[in-house]
């Protein structure tokens, strides 16, 4: 399972004691190859942790050899002397794994604004090396982790060769820790190109449409790493289905484990004029605090759903939207339609659906519910 | 006080029976003149309440002889019947005050998506009539609320003549039972033209800068009424600036009354390129609700400041940015200055000082924390 679930990768987890607790914090992954290529995705805030700065340098020419993990501190907003310690986790990683520093990715999450203690996390890189395995994958999916409750792994066979890949964060309570972080590998054989463009269109309706908090993180990266050990080489679309599947796969599991919500709400909108505003408009449902907190009270609030499209730039006339919540229709042509007491809410997952009546564009959007745990969680996380 | 300390204006508030508790819930302002000139501003959201509709034409000639507003029901997406409510309201406004109809606003705040009592509401219209008074806009401001915990209003008494206004809403709660109503009324002489740029100039730098929680309203209206009773014509500069005075007033008063909440928060913008970028950089940290309940739980989390603009398009360098609390510089340049230990949040009152180095621009943007008792009210409201 996990990254080590395809050929030709090893993996480890380990604590590096960046975590108080002294639980796993630090995650290596290697690329034993043949093939060293990698693809990656970053957060498109403009403040960019400093492993993000660097990794964004390491992509430039699409080979990657190794990827290093760290939990207990994101690196963000600390100046020079972090941007240093990134480098030398790099540096660090290249000289047990013999291989380039510049061919290195690395990702933090964790608290920002404070210093990571680099010496703990240069041992724990050694620690690390000596313990890689291909069974490390499971180790290493729980090193990542912060306030998640378990580890999320997910696994997609095709016909002699593998795509898998493990991931933390999200939900209602990891973008506040500032991220979410997820590497998949594939013994398949693709190109750097291939990798990239198999990514970006499986992120764009997977973890791009997951919206716990409207919160962006300043140190999200999402990985793919290609060793190419099965010799087979799956055509661009193929490769681009599996890694679609597992990526929806893993948003899934990041909005299931939201340990502050209560509810996992699928929003979806349906004969939007371009999908692109399917998209808008089911963001502008998934960032409004009172709908969110309406359905935390199983509160079937469809007036909610329509004062936050409102809100949008789509093309639609709130007066002849439809909206059904977990198969009711609540509002029809903007108006009143079956009573709210028909809609139970009481279990977690929540279906509401959004008929624009402007064209044929759907999308669906993946959010939580506004919960007093959310707010316990995000007011007490860093005292 | 309130709608009914400018000479010409006559106010009433009375229980109609919208409201389940038996509480005031219909108000009705009459404008005796000799002037009968108005301006309004409405809200932004393209689904906007019936009363919102029918207002918007009322305010296209400039006159203005009555305004009603009634609590207990928002009339928005409740379709043609919704409709004919409010227009069947300001008929009966009309009949009793002796007035024409289009020349008579109509507000109204509480659920979406449920129809008001309408014999209700003709009944209340009649029963204000009678009570109508120039000492009535302590009832009118009682009458027009909701979840507030208390009426708000206020005054700016300038040589001869006064402006004067009721609001209600706002803060963590209001704009979840859909709206933030203000009516103010002055007995200054000033044309409609005069007033509607008096009133945009004072709402651009104040409701329009309080954003306790993202959430815009299908029924926000602002409203300014004047009936020259006074026979004193101030400078155009001389009215803005009263109204802006009495806007900030009001504006503070529904930020502090935000019963969720527990910390008022005074997000101030410094050395921006424009003003607007200054607002959009504010509004950002504003709407965050990472860094909005770190400030419910008394933590200085300037990362969370960071990671919020980190998502504007405004012209800065997130790495050269400085984030004071409550008068500690805890971010100097996108690093860490004085510890957090130092920030005392405890007080209601917090400010956040962010200097972006890059111009002369300078905004201040008040919102509120995310709490407990906001999740609790938003939750619960209409169950």
């Amino acid at each position: 399972m996990s990254v080590t679930a395809a050929q030709g990768f090893e993996a480890a987890g380990v604590a590096a004691g960046l975590k108080s607790s002294g639980d796993l914090d630090l995650a290596l992954v290697v690329n034993r190859g043949p093939l060293q290529a990698g693809a990656a995705v970053f957060t498109s805030n403009r403040a960019k942790a400093n492993p993000i700065l660097w990794s964004q340098q390491v992509i430039g020419d699409g080979v990657v050899a190794a990827i290093v993990l760290n939990s207990g501190g994101a690196n963000c907003f600390t100046g020079a002397e972090g941007f240093q310690t990134t480098h030398a986790t790099a540096e660090a990683v290249a000289e047990v794994a013999g291989v380039s520093a510049t061919d290195v990715l690395v990702c933090s999450t964790g608290l920002i604004g404070v210093q990571l203690d680099r010496p703990k996390l240069l041992e724990g890189v050694v620690a690390a090396a000596e313990e890689l395995s291909a069974d490390g994958g499971a180790d290493a999916a729980q090193a990542i982790l912060t306030t998640d409750s378990h580890a999320k792994t997910a696994i997609v066979q095709r016909d002699g060769w593998v795509v898998g890949g493990m991931a933390k964060g999200a939900g209602m309570l990891a973008p506040g820790l500032a991220t979410m972080l997820v590497v998949l590998t594939t013994d398949a054989v693709a190109d750097s190109v291939t990798l990239d463009s198999a990514l970006r269109s499986a992120t764009r309706v997977s973890f791009d449409r997951l919206d716990s908090d409207g919160c962006m993180s300043t140190n999200d990266q999402v990985t793919l790493l290609a060793s190419g050990a099965s010799g087979i080489t799956p055509a661009a679309e193929e490769l681009a289905a599996a890694v679609t599947e597992l990526c929806l796969d893993l948003a899934a599991q990041l909005q299931s484990d939201a340990e502050g919500a209560s509810h996992d709400i699928r929003i979806e909108i349906v004969h939007a004029a371009t999908e692109d505003e399917a998209v808008e408009v089911g963001r502008s449902v998934a960032r409004n605090n009172l709908f969110k907190a309406a359905v935390f009270g199983n509160d079937p609030n469809w007036g909610r759903v329509l004062a936050a499209i409102g809100t949008t730039d789509a093309v639609f006339d709130p007066y002849e939207v439809d909206v059904a919540m977990n198969g009711v229709r609540v509002c029809s042509s903007g108006a009143p339609d079956r009573p709210r007491e028909e809609v139970d809410l009481s279990a977690r997952a929540v279906h509401v659906l959004i008929d624009l009546k402007a064209g044929d564009a759907t999308a669906t959007i993946l959010t939580n519910d506004l919960t007093h745990d959310y707010v316990h969680e995000n007011s007490a996380y860093s005292s």
